[in-house]
């Protein structure tokens, strides 16, 4: 089995379902070109049948995006296939998702169906999708809490209707990973023809479960990872990106390898938490204002001696500056002045009470300062430089 | 083997290693008082010989706090463990918590010394501590990245010398779930007397496993969490009380309990949050203002026909008011005047404009608005009202 496993975004779909945080046209577009430039292999645009803006946004993704996969969500339903195939006619690697819930909480309380006519259902999408585009992914709603048998029947059967990838999703962020991994261990030994698709994981975070399963799966045999930046989404979000890549690269246990480049792993996650308004805390696994930063005595003490200490990533590895200790408003002027030492700028001494006031009003509304922050204050108010 | 798991909080010690965010004496005080109202078993208040004031925070929080272990960290120094000492020795349950690195890596790069040292040091730290306290935790600091078969000379050396507790950290957040569960049982296995004592599972976060690190902890033996709220710690933080409770608490396959009282989950992360100055990202597992909040069409028509849809747990059990749907920037009238109705509070319409635009300042500082948020507002604004 190939252990190149693929990076599925859907930032600009499932992460953008958070109150308040709904992008526009332009911001996608930009945030699709940024997902290019991190080498993802899907991206997943929308979910065209939502709204008119929704549909605007991933024809326009279709279009300029040229070296990953454009996917566009629906629903087992003819009108949101055929929306989505319309949104994405312009891809040049075009996907459709489509699929409904599969949990017998989901069947009776959501759908008020039977299993054997969500198969039929399952069925009759997958194979108009397939009418419009060669790539189609069939999702099987609260797969977390489905019974497996019946799971891999469904599976089967949309298989054998042409679906290329299943997607297994944890809807509920509910599972442990163990039994997450069995769950597509169970396909991966029961369904026929499962080697000639493609099995993804997507996960929830409602537990805080979410990198671990995605991981347990793909121990297990998937080969798709469904993720965001950031790990935003709704309720407690996805699955982190940055984690999942960073784990199977570091790991020295996983074989698996991505088209990640990690450099750009914190610019990008500036760029969505900017354009989002949503912020990223920063005990944030990998893409934290804090992740690479030492405060306690002990640990400074380790690091300064062998930075292997107490880091397992070079934070260079992943796009972060190696000056780490973050500034905040209890910081006071001789950690400012280093730190402006360090970026290289020069302050000069008339300047450096209106730099300190400015400083800690900006430390007061952000909290943490970066160096970014940090240069930003520096051009706006330095009268003497040209930073 | 009982099934009990000790909630170990290090909000107060290890969680509070982060820049910007010392406590002082007062701060300490009441979040330790919190502890005890949430139920946790052993607060680790600080590192007594790491400045004046903290060892004026820990012997306060000693005197302070009645039902939950008290314990003080020192280095596996004379002199840092006398002074744990004294700053405890007023506490009803004190305990002693001592150690040093046993990976190879810091024995040789930080420590510059040699396997048996190590252990002679380890042991002798131990028997020192016993002569002030009965309670005594032994820490093999970067045990993630130690091997086995050293690690388990160690615990069995300390084990002899009176160690109560022994504490496996995965101080730089590398091990997988199933490492670190191997770990736990290689213990189990091959340490005599194991059986006597706790063993206490201590992770960090650097590529989000601390969660499902310490659970696989716990399946294979241990029976003490190591933890903070919020999961704040130094650079990617430390495993986060909330969300190893709750995955104990409601998942189906766990036989596990603890003491916590669950509806004390959300005051204390805030508690935390504002007292440290740390925000907790909107998409925190348990905690984040939006972990119970649906926005998608689907979601939404989804959680009204059945909450079980969408949602794992009932949003009450963790301190959350029902209503879920988080207030931002981009919100309009309608969603504002709607939420202010569930609230039960009235606004005149000649008050309506005025509200409207102080909700928008708050919004834009804060970018989420709770119900608590919007409560306050409305009490600070609201010229007929005595909300």
């Amino acid at each position: 089995m190939d252990n190149k496993v693929d990076i599925f975004d859907t930032t600009l779909r499932d992460g953008e379902q958070v109150p308040g945080c709904g992008l526009n046209k332009e911001e996608k577009i930009i945030i699709a070109r940024a997902l290019e430039g991190l080498g993802v292999d899907v991206i997943e645009a929308g979910f065209p049948i939502s709204s008119p803006g929704d549909f605007e946004s991933v024809r326009a993704i279709a279009e300029n995006i040229k070296n990953p996969t454009v996917c566009a969500l629906s629903r087992a339903v003819e009108k949101d296939i055929e929306t989505a195939a319309d949104a994405i006619k312009r891809a040049a690697r075009p996907r459709i998702h489509t699929g409904l819930g599969t949990s017998d909480q989901h069947i009776f309380t959501k759908l008020k169906s039977t299993r054997e006519k969500v198969i039929e259902r399952g069925v009759a999408a997958v194979k108009l999708a397939r009418k419009f585009v060669e790539d189609v992914e069939f999702y099987a709603e609260d797969a977390g809490r489905t019974d497996n048998e019946y799971l891999a029947q469904v599976i089967q059967a949309v298989v054998k209707a042409g679906a290329t990838v299943v997607n297994i999703p944890d809807t509920t962020g509910y599972c442990l990973p163990e039994e997450y991994g069995q769950k597509i261990k169970y396909l991966v030994d029961h369904v026929d023809g499962i080697e000639n698709v493609t099995i993804s994981t997507h996960c929830h975070n409602d537990l805080g479960l979410a990198t671990a399963n995605s991981i347990a799966g793909v121990q297990n045999g998937a080969r798709q990872i469904e993720c965001t930046i950031n790990g935003c989404g709704e309720r407690a979000g996805n699955t982190s990106l940055e984690e999942v890549v960073m784990i199977m690269r570091k790991h020295r246990w996983l074989p698996y390898t991505t088209n990640i480049v990690t450099e750009q792993l914190n610019p990008i996650s500036r760029l969505v938490s900017k354009t989002m308004g949503m912020p990223v805390q920063p005990n944030k696994a990998i893409v934290g204002a804090n992740a690479f930063a030492h405060s306690s005595g002990i640990h400074q003490d380790g690091v300064i001696k062998n930075r292997e200490n107490y880091e397992i990533m070079d934070p260079k590895e992943v796009g972060v500056d190696e000056s780490s200790i973050v500034l905040t408003a209890r910081s006071g002027r001789a950690a400012l002045s280093y730190r402006i030492k360090k970026l290289g700028i020069e302050v000069p001494a008339e300047e450096s009470d209106t730099i300190y006031e400015k400083f800690l009003e900006l430390a007061d509304r952000i909290k943490l300062v970066s160096d970014q922050d940090l240069k930003e204050l520096l051009s706006q108010n330095l009268a003497t430089s040209s930073h």
